[in-house]
C-alpha cells in the first residue's frame, strides 16, 4: 500500500481544508495512507504528524485556515533544512508529497526533488491568483469576496460623506485581486502593477485628482483601489499626496488579512476538493514535479519548472475595459 | 447617434444590476442613446421606458434583484403581444435591443426577431446555469454561494443532532445549482436529473438508507442535496419514504427563493460587466441574433438558435468524482 | 474541590459553544473539575462524558451547533430515565449540574431535581425567546439576524417581480422571532399568535387582500411574515387563500432550520458568555434551581418553577407600533 | 398641519435610514409634512431640503449609510452657521427638527434651540455608544457584528500560524466596541480605555509578553484587540514594541471604515424604528430640548444638557470577567 504525505505552506488560504478532506477521503477510497505533516515545511523538518483518518475533515470543509496549520519555513533554504525534510521523508517510507501553497512553497517542493527521488505534487494554494499553470488558485476567490464585501460597506460610508477613499488590498506583486475587486466594486481607478510604474507616481496623482474634480459634479464618492506592494510609501502616502495637492479630506483603509481567512467559497471549496482528488489519481499514474491546476475548465498538470519561472499574466483586456469604458465619465 | 433598448426578463437573477451598469456605461463612453423597458416583455408592450442615464445604476451594483423589475410575460406567447413589442421599438426608433434573462427570454427575442429586422443581442441571465454558450450564468455563483452558506447552518444543526437532512435547491431542470453546491458542502447525497430517473425512486431509497446506516456508525449527520422538479411530491414525499421505511426522524428544508437574491458574488458581478460590455461592442460591430457568454475565460457569441436549442450538459467527471470517492466511506 | 458537569439539550441554538466556553474556563480559574455530557440527557442516562479541559473550546466560540451535541430525550419523561440520570451524576461525584436549553430541558432539570440532592442551574438555551427570566435567550439574536438577512433577499426577488411572498419562520408558539423579524424587513404584514386566533382566517385574508390592493398603488412588492404552528394549513394554505381569493400569483417560503445554525452575532455570544461566567458563580455561591438570565442589563435568578410556568409575554407596544403607523398607508 | 425637519449628522451609522424610515412613515401617519435636509447641519445652512415622503425610504431600510447623506459641518461652530440654519428653519416654517447623530451634532442641536424656539428632539445615531442616555446607540450593534466577523477571519490565519495579531478597533474615547467585541471574539488581551493609561504602556507590553509565553505552551494564536486613539503610535507602535522586546513576529491591522457601513443588524434596524417612532409621538407631545434613548428595555427622554454633560460608562464587570476569567490561563 502507498503512502501519501501531505503538508500546508506558506500564507495561508481559504479552502486549503477542503483540498486536504478531498485528499484525505481519496486517500480511503483507494486503500492509500495519508499522513499530515504539521506547521508547513517545519513539521516535515521536525517530524511532527498525524494520520489523516484521524482528524475531522470533514467539519473542517466549510472554515478558513488550515487544520494542518501553515508556516513559512526558513530553514528550506538552507540544505540542512532540506536533507532533514527529506530524511523524514524516508524515515516514514513515504511514497509521494503533497504539497498545498504557493510560490515559495512549490521552490520547497523542488528543493525536495533534488534529494529524494519519489513522487511530489504541487497544488496551488494562495490568495494572490500569482501562479501559473491555473485560472485560479485555492484561496482567491474567497479573498476577492472578502475584499468585495469589505469595500461595499465602506463604499456606504463613502456615499453619505461622498468622499474620496483609497482602499489598499492585498496581491503580493501582481493585480489579480486589485482589478476583480475593483470593477466588482465598480472603484472609480484601481492602481496596480498592470497599470503603473513607481516613476508615474505625481502624473497619476494629477490624473485622478482630475478625475475627482468631475467626480464631484456628478455622484459623490470617489474610491480608488490600490495593490499592495506598489505606491511608494503605501496607501498612508497616496492618501497624503491627494490630500496636499487636492486639498482635499480622503480617507484610507488597508484591508489586510482579513483577506486571508473566513469561510470559503464554493467557487473555492470546488477548485479546491477537484484538484485534490487529481493530486491523488496524478500520484496513482505516476506523475512527478508538476503543480495541478485548472484551465478552462479542465485539469491541468505543469511541471514545477514552468510554475515557478512563468510570470502569470492578468488579461490586460479587463484592465483597458475598466480605464476605458467603466470610468469614462471621469475623462 | 444610435440607440439601444435594454430590458430583464424573467426569474431575476443577482448582478442583472452589473450587466445593466457596464451596458449604461459603455452605451455613455460609445456616445450611444439607451433606453431601458420595465417589467421585461411587458414593459415593450405598454411602452414603460426610462432613459438609463437616469437611473442610478452605480448604487445598483452591489445589490439583487433588478432597477428594471423583471416579470414572466405571457402576452409574447401570442402573435398580438411580440407585434405590440415591435411596434414600441418602432415608435422609439430603436437600433438594437439587449435582452438579458433565460431561455423563455431568448425565446421572446427570437420571436421578436421575426418582426423586427434590427439588431438583437442577449445576456445569460438565470441562476440555473442551463443555457448553452456559457459556462457560468449571471446569477449562478450568488444563488450557489448563497445555497452554500444556509446548509452551512444546516449542517451545524445536522451535527448537533447527528440527523438526516434533505435540503432542496433550485435549478429547473438541471443539476447545475445541486452537484455545485452538494460538494461545496460535502453532502453525503446528491440527487438530481444527471444520476437518477423517477422509476429508480425505490432503489435509490434503499440505496440511502444503507448509506446512512454506514455512516451512523462514524461521524454523525447525512445531508441529501435534493434538485427541484425532481422526486415525485417533492422533498416532503422523500422525507417520508425515508423515515417510513429507515424508521429515521429526517428533517427536510426547501431552500426557495432565498437563492434568487441578495448582494452578488464578485464573481457574477464581473462576468455581467464583462458581458454588458461586450453586448454593447457586438452591436457596434453589427453583430445580430446571439447570445454573448463566456468560455474558458473567453467572451463568445453563439447564435439564439443555437443556444435554445442545445441543452447545457453538466460535467459529469465533478458528478462521478462525488459519487465514488467523496461518499466511498458510504458504501 | 468541587464537580461541575454541563450538557446542552433540546434545540440547539447558536452561542451554546460561547456558553460552555465561558463555563470551562471558569471552572479552570476557579479550579473547579468541569465534566460534559454528549447528546442531552441522553448523554447522562448512558453516560457518555468528555473532560471539558480536552476540548478545543476555543475554536468552538465562533461556530454554531454545540461541541457537546444535543437531543430531544425521550427517556427523560419516564421515571427510570431520571433515575438513571441521577445515578451517573452520584456515580461521577457531581456537585452541580448546569442544563443550558429551552422549555422541555428546564422541565427534565426540575425532573432531576427531585431525585437528586445537589444544586441544578439552568441556562437558557433557545432560539424562540419564549423563556420568561431573561429579555433575550442565547441564540435568538442569531435566528433573528438569519432569517432577517434571508428575507431581505426574497425582498430583492419580490420588488424586481412586484410580488407577494409569504414567509413562515420559526418560534413555537410565540412571536419574538416573527415581529422582530418582520419590523426589521418592513414587513407589510405580521401575522403571529399575539394578533391572530385562527377562527379569524377569513377575516385576516381579507384584512390583507384589501392591504394589498392598496400597496399595488404604490410601490411593488407586499411581505408577509408568518408564525411557524399558527395558520390552519400553513404558509401554504394561506398561499392558496389568498391566491384563490385575490386571484394573485403569490409565493412562499418557510425558512426553516437555516434559523438555528450559523456563526452566533456577538451579542449571543456575549450573553451566552455572561452567563456562562453566572453560572459558575451561582454555583460557588451556593444558588440551587434557577435559571440564570439577563434583564434590563443585569444576571437575573429565577426558579426554575418560575421560568416554566409563567408564560412571556411580547412587548405589545411594539406589536402596535407595527401594525398602525409603520402600515398606516395601507389602510 | 405640523411641519417637522429631519437631518443625519456627523460619522455615518448602520440604521439611519430605518431612522428615517420610521419618522416618515409616522409623519404619513399622522398627517405631517416631513422635510428632510441633505448633507447634515449644511444642508440646512445652505438649505439643501427634500420632501421625505419622495424617497424611496422603504428600500433603504436594508442599507448602510444615510440616504439623507451625512457631513461633519465647520460652520455650525460659528454663530454665523447656527444663525443662517434658524432662517432656514423658519423659511421653511418648520415646527420641529429632529438630528439623528452623535455627540457633536448634538452639541450643535443645542445651539440651534439657543436661537430658535421651537422643538428640537435627538436620536442617538453612532457606532461608538458613547452616548448617555441609551443603553445601544443606533449603529452599535451593526459595527461589532462587522467587527466581530472581520475577526473570526484573521482568528482563522492567526490560528493556522500561531501567531500574535493586534486588531485596532474604532470606539473614538470609548471601549464600547472594543470589549464587545474583544469577548465576542475571545481575545485574549483587550486593551482600552477603561482598563490603560498612556504612562502604562511598558508595563503593558511586559504583562502582554507574559501572557504570550504562557500561551505559547497551550493553543497557538494570541489576539490583542486595541481602542483607537489610544496607544501612543497607535497598532503599529505596540506592534513594534511587543516584536522588539519579545522577539516576536506578530502582526496588526486596524479595521478603519469597514465599521461604519454595511446593511444593519435587526437589532440596529429595530432599535432605529422605534426611536424613530417614538420621537414623532415626542413632538407629538410637545416635548422638546431632548434626545430620546431605549434603556432597559424602555424608551426614555433625557435632556440634552444631560446627555452631553454626562460621560457613559462601560459596565465594568463585563470588563473585570473578561480580565479575570476569561484569559486565567494566562496568567
Amino acid at each position: 500500500m502507498k503512502k501519501i504525505a501531505v503538508l500546508t505552506s506558506g500564507g495561508d488560504s481559504p479552502a486549503m481544508n477542503a483540498a486536504l478532506r478531498a485528499i484525505t477521503l481519496s486517500c480511503g477510497y483507494h486503500q492509500l495512507q495519508c499522513v499530515g505533516f504539521y506547521h508547513g515545511y517545519n513539521g516535515l523538518i521536525d517530524d511532527q504528524h498525524v494520520d489523516m483518518q484521524n482528524l475531522n475533515i470533514n467539519s473542517a470543509l466549510q472554515h478558513g485556515g488550515t487544520i494542518l496549520k501553515s508556516a513559512r519555513c526558513h530553514s528550506m533554504l538552507s540544505n540542512e533544512g532540506v536533507m532533514q525534510a527529506c530524511n523524514t521523508l524516508r524515515k516514514h517510507d513515504i511514497d509521494a508529497l503533497i504539497v498545498i501553497g504557493g510560490d515559495g512553497s512549490l521552490k520547497g517542493l523542488q528543493a525536495i526533488k533534488q534529494h529524494w527521488k519519489r513522487q511530489v505534487i504541487g497544488l496551488p494554494g494562495t490568495i494572490d491568483n500569482d501562479l501559473n499553470g491555473t485560472d485560479n488558485t485555492i484561496g482567491f476567490s474567497t479573498a476577492v469576496t472578502t475584499a468585495t464585501h469589505a469595500i461595499d460597506k465602506i463604499r456606504d460610508t463613502a456615499n453619505a460623506f461622498e468622499r474620496v477613499f483609497i482602499v489598499e488590498v492585498m496581491g503580493r506583486h501582481s493585480g489579480h485581486i486589485a482589478f476583480n475587486v475593483g470593477i466588482a466594486t465598480g472603484a472609480e481607478a484601481i492602481i496596480s502593477f498592470e497599470n503603473f510604474s513607481k516613476d508615474q507616481a505625481n502624473i497619476k496623482v494629477n490624473e485622478i485628482l482630475k478625475a475627482i474634480e468631475k467626480q464631484a459634479s456628478t455622484h459623490g464618492s470617489f474610491l480608488i483601489i490600490l495593490a499592495e506592494n506598489l505606491w511608494p510609501g503605501g496607501a498612508q502616502a497616496l492618501k497624503e499626496s491627494l490630500n496636499k495637492q487636492g486639498q482635499l479630506n480622503s480617507a484610507m483603509c488597508i484591508l489586510g488579512h482579513i483577506q486571508r481567512g473566513g469561510s470559503p467559497t464554493p467557487e473555492d471549496r470546488n477548485l479546491a476538493t477537484e484538484l485534490g482528488l487529481a493530486s491523488v489519481d496524478a500520484i496513482l499514474n505516476s506523475k512527478d514535479n508538476i503543480m495541478i491546476g485548472k484551465c478552462s475548465g479542465t485539469v491541468v498538470e505543469t511541471t514545477l519548472n514552468d510554475v515557478i519561472n512563468t510570470p502569470k499574466q492578468l488579461n490586460t483586456g479587463w484592465v483597458n475595459a475598466h480605464q476605458e469604458q467603466l470610468t469614462y465619465y471621469l475623462k
